[in-house]
């Protein structure tokens, strides 16, 4: 794949602004014309509509006439400006943090993500489960998620969901209390709180995970965004668990989506006579595995084999590791586990930089969590010795 | 198969008082010897052990003299005079009675069954479902139970269980709340009371369905009779439900029983934090099906074409129905449904009775329950209205 140039990346900002998330024509646009030339048909003036409804396959007036619109309003300069100016960062197909699997998603692929947070966006989704659910949880249904987020957090594993209210924010909050990894992937730009009672919430995924959105800086929910970000939640990890969700619900979407994409689709059982377990049994009676706990999640995700570095071995070599994470790796002891604060210290790096390159370098298969600590991978172990035995170098294989 | 000679049927219940349920080698011996001489050969003196020995593949010398000591014991012509004197009768493999899908047991099947209760056994067996479960069952399982066996009984399905308090007991009270037609399968024999707080519930099955047990009169249960009893639940019926049950309990006995027989395995999920769930989680992450109501169950396992009569008109030639079913089919309405008391009135029989007959009409296909009223089945109606009006005699299939 060609790097991703600065034309390039600005007509694809540009789009995030007019075409809606999951524009599935647009995406076949997309394709065929390239995003820049797209972006330009797409502001083209109301004189040039039928050359350009010449190029563009089953575009009305109409249609053409809101994209022309929201063309007008769109500045991508500003846009890029304004997540930089947070921190954050847009990324593209094409750029190596791109997850390739969102592919999967064919025309509905998104333009772009816009994201914020440290982590390797690519290397961390490697080894996520979406946890998704009602917002209207019961009690039982919080406990479910906020246990199965804290408990794939210990396995390695990045905890990936909507940061909406009930089963999603107890699932992000799981996984954030066991010092681990997490992904609010949002219907919104990144730098809006929605919902508003979530506002600390993502402010600490933004520091310890990644906060990730198809909408440019600014932009708000709606009904159809919030049904359009289930699929990139689905595409984005190995497998969904649905956590309480009624019948035709938005989460039953998100599982629906996931078994479509080939992922795993999981449900926690609940009463039968509570109407949030309804449609999750729905989803059990159909080709929905049942799971009780974190460990069979892991266990049911972590069968793919060629998604599963972890279990062969490293997959990039160690020269071609960031200096950081080279750093994180060489703080970890040769035998046994080491917190994450002392490997923080060792390396010189911050706490949530440190759990970032950490889970990554676990996605990579370098590294292992045991409990709350961290220790080499047995593979990786063999090779670090030689190495800093000055003896046996490149001894993996 | 040949009928049952009084020498056949007097040796059997003798055996049913020597060889514990699910004796396997016993089965074999049965199968190789028949009844009434494997009887003789148990009994023999000692000093002829030998000999006996010679005939009797694999037994031991404490084997045999503990079948001895046993066999001094057995008065079958009291036990079979004991049942007939409480209104029940000995069914052997043979009769007209016996339940031939008892047959997929081999050398566990039982030697013979002990029956109180009007309805025949083998006909209301053909559309029946075992409801099992956990004994210190919440009141979410026991709610469900009983709404299980009110759901299956009004669609006309026979509901099966083992009369323990818990799950069992609310099993039952759901089908009689119904006025619907059960079997309890028991560890003991039928004239026995267990457990003794189930006095009033087992008699009125008795008044209203079927009890059933392999042990003779006046034997009581034992911890590894309770385990071999499920044996003769999960090979009774179609199809066996649980609802609640603690990880390794009886319940999943059943079930494992149950499919290692072919027939359906369901469970009724509920809150992964009970452990009385933990068990019923366990059966469906592996090859049971998840069913939250009787609607679900009854669509399940009605699905055995082979088995399932009422789906393709009736079975048995209406000529050679018993007269107290010729009686009842006569007086169902010739279109519309009518109330069990109206059609017992009209047939001129007890209300206990016409029910039994009416789920046996209903397993043969001649009849259907709406809710609580009964009508002709479709394919039977055509040609009760040729009778009654004299014409086209013999219209259906």
């Amino acid at each position: 794949m060609t790097p991703v140039g600065p034309e390039e990346r600005r007509a694809r900002a540009a789009l995030t602004r007019i075409l809606e998330p999951g524009d599935e024509q647009g995406g076949r646009w997309l394709h065929t014309c390239g995003a820049v030339a797209l972006l330009e048909l797409l502001a083209a003036p109301a004189d040039s509509a039928d050359e350009v409804r010449g190029r563009l396959a089953g575009a009305t007036e109409r249609r053409l006439d809101s994209y022309r619109a929201r063309a007008r309003r769109a500045v991508p300069e500003r846009d890029l400006a304004a997540i930089t100016g947070i921190g954050g960062r847009f990324v593209c197909p094409g750029d190596a943090e791109w997850p390739s699997q969102l592919d999967d998603l064919g025309t509905a692929r998104p333009i772009g993500l816009w994201v914020r947070g440290g982590p390797d966006l690519r290397i961390w989704s490697l080894r996520s489960v979406a946890v998704v659910g009602a917002r209207a949880c019961t009690p039982y249904g919080a406990h479910m998620a906020a246990s199965l987020g804290s408990g794939l957090a210990e396995r390695g594993w990045v905890v990936t969901s909507g940061a909406a209210f009930g089963v999603d924010g107890a699932a992000h909050r799981g996984a954030l209390a066991a010092g681990g990894a997490t992904v609010a992937v949002l219907a919104c730009g990144v730098d809006v709180v929605y919902p508003p009672g979530h506002a600390e919430l993502v402010g600490r995924i933004v520091e310890q995970g990644l906060v990730v959105g198809e909408l440019p800086p600014g932009d708000h929910p709606t009904r159809s965004r919030f049904v359009l970000r289930n699929r990139v939640i689905a595409a984005l990890t190995r497998g969904t668990v649905v956590v309480e969700a009624e019948y035709r619900s938005g989460s039953l979407v998100t599982a629906r989506c996931a078994r479509r994409l080939g992922r795993y689709t999981m449900g926690v059982p609940g009463p039968v006579t509570s109407g949030l377990s309804a449609g999750v049994h729905e989803l059990l009676r159909g080709e929905g595995t049942l799971v009780t706990d974190a460990a069979e999640v892991a266990e049911l995700v972590g069968d793919i084999g060629e998604l599963a570095p972890a279990r062969k071995g490293p997959v990039l070599p160690r020269d071609l590791l960031d200096p950081l994470s080279a750093r994180i790796l060489e703080a970890l002891p040769s035998r046994g586990a080491a917190d994450r604060l002392d490997i923080a210290r060792d390396a010189g790096a911050g706490e949530d930089e440190a759990l970032g390159k950490l889970y990554e370098l676990h996605s990579l298969g370098y590294v292992e969590r045991r409990g709350d600590r961290w220790q080499l991978a047995a593979r990786t172990r063999a090779e670090t010795s030689a190495r800093r035995g000055g003896a046996r170098p490149g001894a993996i294989g």
